[in-house]
C-alpha cells in the first residue's frame, strides 16, 4: 500500500505563543528583522517543506483595550510585525523551491491591487506564491480603516466570495503565450489573447486586465481557514488549501470529509484540496523534557495577559478582584460562551489549578500541541495522516530560532526516515509541492 | 567655492521609450524578470546613485482604446510591468546602500495599508525606502477600481493632502525606543511611547498605530511630481523630493525657486526639498553617434502608436485618412490643446517633417533629452545644476541593459571625475544620500 505522504508548511508566527519569546534562546527581535525571516525560510527549505506561511492582522491585537486605558496589552508580542506580503519578495531572493504564502485581508484591499501583487510575487518567486484569503473580524482592525464596527458575518462572506472571483478572473486575464514582445513587428502582446474581465457585481466593478501576462503558476495557491458554514462553502468552492484548527482526530476527520464532500458538490476533485491542521510542536530530547519545556513557556505568559484572555469567558466574574493563586470560583450561568465556561471550570477542578494556572493553560494557544521527543511528534503526525484526519500540517513553532530548528532539524528527518515526507523537491512550483496543480 | 553636488537616481521605466525596446541589445523581457531589476539596481549601486525609482499605473496605458476595438495599444511596451512596491524588498536583498523608491497611488489604497507597507520596506532595507505619492488621473485605472470616471482635480488633491497626513502620522506613531521586548518583565513595548493617531478627517478615519515600531528612517522619503497649483502646494508642504518634467533651464530654475519659496512659507528649510528633473540620456562614443542612436530608436516607434499619441492634438483631423509620409496638414482651431497644436505644426514646418516623422518626434517621450558623448551629457547636467535649475536628475534610460549601463558606467564616472558626484556612499539611509535627513 502506498504511504500517505504529508504536506508540511512552516507557519512562522512570532508572538503566537504569548510567553515563549521570553525564553533565553528566543530572539523576539525577529519580529522586524528580515535576516531572521530569511534564516527561518532557509531552515524550512533545507527541510524540504512545502511552504512558509504568514498570518496577518492590520492592528495591534489589544488596541481597543489599550485605547481604553488597560496597559496589559503592552505585553502582547504579536503587536510588532511586518505586512507579511512585503516579506515574500525578500524571501524569494534567498530560496529556490520553498512556497511563499501570506495572508492579506479581502476586507480592506481592492481586488485589483491584491491580484496584481500576488501575480507580481508569483513572477518574482518563479511560481511559488500563495495567498491566504481572510475576512477581517475584529474591531481593532476596523478602526484603522474608517469603520467603528464591521460588516456582519454573512455579508463579509458574500463580499469575499465575489472578491475571490474577481482576483482569479484577473489572474486568468492573459493566456499563457499572450506576451510576445516581437521586436520585428513592434507588437508587444497579442490582443486576441488578452481578455478584459469586465466584472460588474454587487460589491465590485473591475475591467482588468492585469499589467502582466499569466504568472508562472497561472493562479497563485489560495489558502483559506473558514470553519463556519459560509466559510466552508467558500473554501470548498475556491481554496487549494484549507487551514484548520483541530485538536481531536475524529472531529478533524469529519471536518476533512465535509470539505471534500462539498468540493465534490462544486464539481471539484477532492484530492486537489488539502486540509492542513495547525500544529505546535514542543520538542525535547525525551518526552519528559518536552513536557517541562511546555510548562516553562506557559509560566512565562505574563499574568495580566493570561487573565485578560480568560475574562470574556468568566460570566461576568472579575478575576482581578480574586487571589489569582487561589482556586477557580464557580462561574455564573449566562447565555454567552457556555461551552468555554464549562470547559474552564472542569479543567481547573480536574487538575486542581489556580485561577492563574487555568488562565495560562487557556492562553497557551489553541493549535494542536505535539509535545515530546522527535519520534513522539512524528508518531502523532503519522497517526493523524493515516487516519485521514488531515493531509498535513501548518507547523507553528512557539518561538524562533530554536523552536523552528527543533521541528525542521529534529522532527522532519524522522518523518523522512519513515517515508512520510519528501527528501528532495521534485516539482518546480508551490502547486507541485502541494499536489494541487490543476485548479480548474 | 564649494561645488554644487548632484543628486542622481535611476528611474527604471521599461517601456518609457515606445520604440527603444526593439533595439537588438534591449531586453524587453526585463518587464517581469526580477533578475534584470536586480542587475539594474546593482549597476545603480556600483555608480553610487542615490536611489532606484519606479513609477506605476494600475492599468494598461491603452486599455480604453483596446476596449473600444483599437488594437494599436498592443504595441505599447508599458502594458507589462509589476506592482513596483513588490520589487523593492527583493532589491533590498541584493543591495546595501541604494535607496529604493516606488510609486503607489493615494487614489486606490488605504492609508493604513500604504503606511505599513512602506514602513515594512524601510525595515527590510534598513532605512532605504521612498514612496512616490501620486493621485491617479486616468480612466484606464479608474475602471479597475469600480469607477467610470474620476474625482475632479481639486478633490483629488484635497484627499491626497489628508492621505499624506495620515501616513506620516502613522509613521510617527511610535517613539524610537518604544519597543523594548523586555524578557525580564514580560513587557513588549512601552505603552507611553506608543501613540494612537485618532485621525478623523473629511476622507479618512484611522486610529493607528502601525504594527511595528519606528522604522530606521522614521519616515520613508516622500517623492512627488505635482506641477499644478495644488500639486505644488502639497509638494512644498510635504515632499522631500520633487520630480519634475522640464526642458528649459530658465523655466526649471523658476519652478525650483517657486517650490523653495512655497516651502519657506510652510516653515521648511528649502534646502531640505530636492528638485530632480527627469532626464533621458542618449549616449554615444561621439555626439554624432548618440544623435544617430536617437534617430534609430525614434524610427522604431510603431507607426500606429505614434499617430495615436498625436491624435488628441489634431483638432479633429483624422491623420489615419492621410498619407502618413506626406506633409502635416493645417490643423483647425479648437478650444482645446491650442499650445500643443501650434507647437506640432511649427515643428513639422520648420524641419519639413512628414506626419509620421512629426508623430514619432512627439511620441519620443517628454523628458529632457541629454544626447551626446559622455562628456557632453555631463556638461549639460553640470550646467543645469550650476544654474540652480535643479538639485539633480531622475535619470530615465531609454532601454535596458545598455541604456542603463551607458549612464552608470560612462556618464557617472565623468561626473565623478569632475567632482560633481560622490565616489563613495557616506551616509547610511536614503535620507542621508539625498541630504534630507531632517524632515520636520
Amino acid at each position: 500500500m502506498q504511504k500517505k505522504m504529508l504536506s508540511l508548511a512552516l507557519f512562522l508566527f512570532p508572538g503566537q505563543h504569548l510567553g515563549a519569546w521570553r525564553l533565553p534562546d528566543a530572539i523576539p527581535e525577529m519580529d522586524v528583522g528580515i535576516e531572521h525571516y530569511v534564516r527561518a525560510a532557509q531552515l524550512a527549505e533545507e527541510a524540504k517543506l512545502d511552504a512558509i506561511f504568514f498570518e496577518d492582522q492590520a492592528a495591534l491585537p489589544r488596541a481597543n483595550d489599550i485605547a481604553e486605558g488597560d496597559t496589559y496589552g503592552a505585553a502582547h508580542p504579536r503587536s510588532i510585525h511586518f505586512d507579511p506580503m512585503m516579506v515574500l519578495p525578500a524571501l524569494a531572493m534567498h530560496t529556490k523551491h520553498l512556497g511563499l504564502a501570506a495572508t492579506s485581508t479581502a476586507s480592506f484591499n481592492e481586488p485589483y491591487n491584491l491580484a496584481r501583487r500576488f501575480a507580481s510575487i508569483d513572477f518574482i518567486s518563479n511560481g511559488r506564491a500563495g495567498w491566504n484569503l481572510v475576512t477581517s473580524f475584529n474591531e481593532n482592525e476596523a478602526q484603522n480603516f474608517g469603520l467603528d464596527a464591521h460588516l456582519e458575518h454573512g455579508a463579509r462572506y458574500e463580499r469575499a466570495s465575489e472578491f475571490i472571483d474577481v482576483v482569479t478572473g484577473l489572474w486568468d486575464s492573459w493566456e499563457e503565450d499572450a506576451v510576445t514582445r516581437d521586436k520585428e513587428t513592434g507588437v508587444y502582446f497579442d490582443v486576441e489573447k488578452m481578455h478584459f474581465l469586465r466584472h460588474e457585481g454587487k460589491f465590485f466593478k473591475v475591467r482588468g486586465p492585469l499589467t502582466m501576462g499569466r504568472s508562472p503558476q497561472g493562479r497563485p495557491v489560495i489558502f483559506q481557514a473558514g470553519s463556519s458554514e459560509p466559510g466552508r462553502e467558500l473554501a470548498a468552492r475556491t481554496a487549494d488549501v484549507v487551514f484548520t484548527l483541530q485538536t481531536d482526530i475524529a472531529e478533524s476527520r469529519a471536518f476533512r470529509d465535509d470539505i471534500r464532500a462539498r468540493a465534490v458538490r462544486f464539481g471539484r476533485d477532492p484530492d486537489k484540496i488539502k486540509i492542513l491542521v495547525g500544529a505546535t510542536p514542543i520538542v525535547g530530547t525525551t518526552d519528559e523534557e518536552a513536557q517541562e519545556l511546555r510548562i516553562r513557556m506557559r509560566e512565562l505568559i505574563p499574568e495580566e495577559l493570561a487573565i485578560s484572555h480568560l475574562m470574556p469567558h468568566s460570566g461576568g466574574v472579575d478575576f482581578r478582584t480574586y487571589d489569582l493563586n487561589g482556586p477557580m470560583p464557580d462561574l455564573p450561568e449566562t447565555n454567552a460562551g457556555k461551552s468555554h465556561r464549562s470547559a474552564i471550570v472542569a479543567l481547573a477542578r480536574s487538575e486542581n489549578l489556580s485561577i492563574l494556572q487555568t488562565a495560562r493553560r487557556f492562553a497557551e494557544g489553541s493549535y494542536l500541541k505535539l509535545v515530546g521527543a522527535p519520534a513522539t511528534v512524528a508518531d502523532r503526525m503519522q497517526a493523524w495522516r493515516e487516519a485521514d484526519a488531515c493531509d498535513g500540517f501548518l507547523v507553528v513553532p512557539t518561538h524562533y530560532p530554536t523552536g523552528v530548528e527543533d521541528f525542521t532539524r529534529r522532527v522532519v528527518p524522522e518523518l523522512q526516515r519513515r517515508g512520510f515526507f519528501r527528501t528532495e523537491y521534485t516539482g518546480k512550483h508551490l502547486r507541485d509541492h502541494l499536489g494541487v496543480t490543476s485548479y480548474s
